[in-house]
C-alpha cells in the first residue's frame, strides 16, 4: 500500500504521520465532535470508525458523530449497536442507528443538508474536534483530494482541530481533478458565490488543509458500498411517464426549451426510472444540479442526451460503478463534485431554477409533504437535501406510489402525520395514477385535484367525503380535526387504513 | 394636481394618456390577471380597485388580483365585498377579504412574498394583462419612480401587456432616489445578484417601462394608510428582553459582534419591541435586511444605533409618518427599497447570514410553527415573507406571547394544528417566560426546552404527560395520535384549551 500511496502524496514526510486505524481512532475521546466524510455511501471514513467501534468494546464512550448524509458498509449500525453515537447529523439511511433513533438512544438532529457547514462555520454546533476525510491523494501542502463525495469535508477540515486522512491507496486515480472545492467565507463580507451554470468551476480540486493540522494518516483500500438499485416496477414506471409527458407538456407551452432546467433528483428507483425515460424523449443538451449521481446519469450521459451533471457525490451500483470507475476520463469534463453546501444552496437553485424530484413517504389532499416519519413519529432516514431544494427551486415536484405496504395504507392522507414540505414548497405531485399540477391553485382546489389525480381509487371516495366534510365546516384549508389523524390512528391499531375506506368518515 | 404632476412627469406628451379612475379601470375585463402594487399597507395603488368596485356594483365581473402583500385603505375588503376578487395572491390582512377567503369564496393563494415574481416571469401563473402601479414621478423614457414600496411592481411592469400608472402628485418628492430596482434576468443564463451587504446598491432608481405599454396615467393624492401600530406591553417587553439578552450572550460568546447579523423583523408589536430594546442594549452599527421597515426602524437610525436598512417597503404611523416622510433626505444615504424578490431572497439570506424575527400563532413540543391558521383551518394572513427568512437565515427566531384569547388558549400545543415552519427551520422560540435555543438539538431534547422555556405554566404540566405518554410508545418524534389534536378539538368546541389542563392526556 505504501508503493501505492507514495505516487498521490506530495506531502514532505507524509510517512511519519502514518498510523494504525486503531492508533489514529485513540484521538477521538469520549465526548468529542468529529466529523467524517461520506455522502450517500459514497467516499466515507471506513477503517477508524471501525476501530471506534472495537474500541468500545472494552471502553465506553461516546461522540457526536457529523458527516455530509448517509454511510454504507454499515457504519452506522456498527456504531450504533457499539454504543458510540451519542448524536448524529445531519442524516442517516441505517436500520440499526434507524431503531436506536427511534428508541431515542440516540439524539438525531435531521438537518437541512446544505446548513450544516453554515452552523459549524459560525460556531452554532459547538467545536469541532477532530475531522476524518477519506483521500484520494495528498498535495505538497496537505491538500486533500476527496474521493466519491465532498460533503461536508471541506468545512470539517477547515474547523476541525486535527484532522485524521484515510488515504484510500485504491480508489480510482481519475478522481483527481473531478472535484471543485469553495468554501463560502465567514460572515459578513460574503462576496457571491460565482456559479452561474452546473457547470461554472470556482474553487480547488482539493481541500486546503493546514499540514499542521493533519494529525494522522491511515492508509486503506476497501471499495465505497454500492448503491441498492431497486429495479424499476410497473407503477415507477408509470410515475416516470406522467413526469415525463409533463415535461413535455411544459416545453410544448413554451416554458422551458427541451434542455428542462437544471434537474435535482432523489435517490432511489422513481428518481432512476424518470431520468431513463428522458433518454427516450425528444430531450437535448440536459444538465444536473443535485447532490448525488446515481447510475441513471452516467447512462444519460453516455446516451447523450445529458451535457453536464454537477453533485456532492457518486453512488454506483456494482454493475455500473465498475463501467464508471475505470474509464473515469471519459466523464471528467462533464461531471464536477462540490461541497453540499454549494450542491445544495439555496441560492443555487433559485438563480440556476432546478427542478427539484423528491421522493415523499406521504402527503396531504393540501399538498403538505411528509418525507421522514412513519405514522409522524418513527423516523426514516431525514429531510436530507429534500428541503433546500424543495423551497428554492423553480419546479418542485414530489413523487411516491399512490399506497404502501401492499395498498393497505393510503400515501394520500387528508392530513400527514407530519409535515417536511409545505404547501407552498410543492408544484406538482406524482403517483402512478397521475399528476396534479398544483401551481397558482388555492388549497380547496389543490384538494379536488390531487383526490383526482393521485390517490388510489379505492381511497378516493373516503378522501373525498372527508373533504366535503371538511368544507361545510368552512376555512381556507378545511378539515374536521378530530378525524384528520383518523387514518394514521388506524394505520397503528391495525397496519391498515382499509377501516376508513368501509365506513368514510 | 396637473402642475404637480408636472414637475415629476418627464414623460414626452404624458398628458394625452391621463384618463380618470373609472376610465382607467375600463381596462381591466372579466377574467383578467391584474398586478397591482403595494406592500404592507405601503405604496399601493388607489384609485383603480375602488374604480374596479363601483363599476362591479352595476357590472358584476371577477379578477385574479396580485400585489407585493397587503394593501391599506381597506381595499381588499373593498373588493372582496364587491364581489370582484376571484383569486388573490399572495398576501392579505385584511378582515373581510379573509372571512370571504374562509367561506371559500375567494381563491386565496397563499405564497412566499420572494417566489411570486420568479412564477410570473416563467409563466408558471398565466399571463399577467394589467399592472397598476403608484409612482411619485415619471422619467423621460416612462420609467416609473414608485412610491413607499416596490413590492413585485418592478416584475408586473415588465410582465404586463398593459401598464396602468396611479401618478400620486401628494407622495414626498424625496422618494426619489430612495429605490434600487434590479429584476433578474430570465433563466437559464443568469448572473449572481451582486448584493454582497445591506447597503450595496445594483440597479436604477427606477423602474423602467416600454412607455408604449403605458396606456393610462391617473392622478392621485391620497396618503398610504397609516401603520397600526399595537403599543408594547409587558408581554412583548418582556418577550424583547429575552431576546436582547439572547443576542448578548451570542455576541459574549464570540459568535457575533456588536453589530450582530443583518435584521429581519415581521410587522407588530414584539418587532417594535425588539427593535426598541437594541436602543438600550450595547449594540453598534446595526443594520437590517427586511421586508418592511417601521416606526421603530427610523428611530433606531435616528438614535444612532442602526446604520443602514433595507427593504421592499416603509409602513409608519400616523404620528412618525409625519417626521420621515418630511425629512426624508435626512435618511437618504441609509434606507434603500428594493423589489421584494431582493428583499426576501432566498440566497441573500444564506450569504449574508440574516438574523429573521417573524411571529408564530402557536408551536409545538417539537418546534413546528404555524403562522397563518386559527385552528388549521381559517387562515388569518398567510405566510408571508417568514418562510423566504426562516428556511436560509443565519439564526431563525420565532416569537408569541405563550397564551391567547385572555389564557384560554395556549400558543405551546403538542401538535400544530398547521405547519408553515417545519422545526429544521427554527433555531430559537420566545415567549414572555423565555427563550428556548433549540440548536443542535433532537426532537426529545427540544420538546423539554420549549415547555420548560416557553409554555405558559398553566399548561406546562399537561403538555409534559403528554411528552411522557408519547415517549413511552417511542419514536424519534414521539406522539400520541389519536390525542395530538385534542386542544385544537377542545378550542373549537369550548373556545378553550382548559379542558386539557384539568385532565391531562
Ligand atoms: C421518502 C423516502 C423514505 C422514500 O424512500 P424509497 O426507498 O423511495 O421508498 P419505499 O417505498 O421503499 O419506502 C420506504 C419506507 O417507507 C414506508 N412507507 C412508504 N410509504 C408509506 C406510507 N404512506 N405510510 C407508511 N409507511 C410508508 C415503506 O413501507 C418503507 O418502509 P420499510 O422499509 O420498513 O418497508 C426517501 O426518499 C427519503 O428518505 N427521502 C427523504 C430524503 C430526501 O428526499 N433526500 C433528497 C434526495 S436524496
Ligand atoms: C402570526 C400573526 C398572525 C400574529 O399577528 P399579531 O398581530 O402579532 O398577533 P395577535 O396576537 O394580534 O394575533 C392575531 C390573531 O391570532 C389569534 N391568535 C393568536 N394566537 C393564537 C392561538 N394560539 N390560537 C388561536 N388564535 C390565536 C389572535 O386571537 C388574533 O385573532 P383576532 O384578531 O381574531 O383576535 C402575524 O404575525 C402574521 O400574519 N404572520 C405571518 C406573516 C409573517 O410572518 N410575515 C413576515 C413578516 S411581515
Amino acid at each position: 500500500m505504501i508503493e501505492l500511496a507514495a505516487q498521490r502524496c506530495q506531502l514532505p514526510r507524509w510517512r511519519d504521520r502514518l498510523q494504525s486505524a486503531d492508533e489514529a481512532a485513540a484521538l477521538i475521546h469520549d465526548g468529542m465532535t468529529v466529523g467524517m466524510s461520506g455522502f450517500t455511501r459514497a467516499g466515507e471514513a471506513k477503517q477508524v470508525p471501525l476501530a471506534l467501534a472495537r474500541r468500545a468494546e472494552h471502553e465506553p464512550f461516546q461522540i457526536t458523530l457529523m458527516t455530509g448524509a448517509s454511510l454504507g458498509h454499515d457504519t452506522d449500525g456498527i456504531l450504533a449497536d457499539a454504543g458510540v453515537l451519542a448524536r448524529r447529523m445531519p442524516f442517516q439511511v441505517d436500520r440499526r442507528l434507524r431503531a436506536a433513533i427511534n428508541r431515542g438512544e440516540v439524539m438525531f438532529v435531521d438537518s437541512h443538508l446544505s446548513e450544516m457547514s453554515e452552523q459549524l462555520r459560525h460556531d452554532q454546533l459547538g467545536a469541532l474536534d477532530i475531522a476524518v476525510i477519506e483521500a484520494v491523494a495528498i498535495t505538497a501542502d496537505g491538500g486533500i483530494v476527496p474521493t466519491a463525495s465532498v460533503g461536508n469535508s471541506a468545512s470539517f477540515a477547515a474547523q476541525a482541530d486535527k484532522v485524521i486522512i484515510e488515504f484510500n491507496v485504491a480508489a480510482p486515480e481519475a478522481l483527481i481533478g473531478l472535484h471543485d472545492i469553495y468554501v463560502p467565507a465567514k460572515r459578513p463580507g460574503r462576496q457571491p458565490i460565482p456559479i452561474s451554470a452546473p457547470d461554472t468551476r470556482i474553487g480547488t480540486p482539493y481541500i486546503p488543509v493546514d499540514p499542521d493540522k493533519i494529525a494522522a494518516i491511515v492508509l486503506t483500500q476497501e471499495q465505497d458500498s454500492p448503491a441498492d438499485i431497486t429495479p424499476a416496477n410497473e407503477a415507477t414506471q408509470r410515475i416516470a411517464e406522467h413526469l415525463i409527458g409533463f415535461f413535455e407538456s411544459e416545453v410544448a407551452a413554451g416554458r422551458m426549451s427541451l434542455s428542462l432546467m437544471p434537474l435535482q433528483a432523489g435517490i432511489g428507483s422513481v428518481a432512476n426510472a424518470v431520468l431513463h425515460g428522458l433518454m427516450a424523449g425528444p430531450f437535448e443538451d440536459l444538465t444536473m444540479y443535485s447532490e448525488v449521481l446515481q447510475d441513471s446519469t452516467f447512462e444519460l450521459l453516455d446516451h447523450g442526451t445529458l451535457r453536464f451533471a454537477s453533485a456532492s457525490a457518486i453512488t454506483l451500483s456494482d454493475a455500473y460503478g465498475a463501467k464508471v470507475w475505470n474509464n473515469l476520463e471519459r466523464y471528467r469534463d462533464r461531471v464536477v463534485l462540490r461541497p453540499q453546501e454549494l450542491s445544495n444552496h439555496p441560492g443555487m437553485s433559485r438563480r440556476l431554477g432546478v427542478i427539484a424530484i423528491n421522493t415523499a413517504i406521504e402527503f396531504d389532499i393540501y399538498g403538505n409533504v411528509n418525507s421522514t416519519h412513519i405514522n409522524g413519529t418513527h423516523m426514516m432516514n431525514g429531510i436530507g437535501g429534500s428541503g433546500d431544494f424543495a423551497r428554492n427551486s423553480h419546479l418542485s415536484i414530489f413523487v411516491t406510489t399512490s399506497t404502501a405496504r401492499g395498498g393497505a395504507l393510503s400515501s394520500v392522507v387528508p392530513f400527514v402525520s407530519h409535515v417536511d414540505h409545505v404547501e407552498h414548497d410543492v408544484d406538482i405531485l406524482v403517483t402512478e395514477h397521475g399528476l396534479a399540477d398544483l401551481r397558482g391553485l388555492a388549497p380547496r382546489e389543490r384538494a379536488r385535484v390531487i383526490i383526482d389525480r393521485c390517490a388510489d381509487p379505492v381511497y378516493r371516495p373516503a378522501l373525498a367525503a372527508y373533504f366535503d366534510n371538511a368544507c361545510a365546516r368552512g376555512g381556507h384549508t378545511p378539515h374536521c380535526l378530530e378525524q384528520a389523524l383518523a387514518w394514521h390512528v388506524a394505520a397503528q391499531r391495525d397496519g391498515s387504513m382499509r377501516a376508513l375506506v368501509d365506513q368514510p368518515t
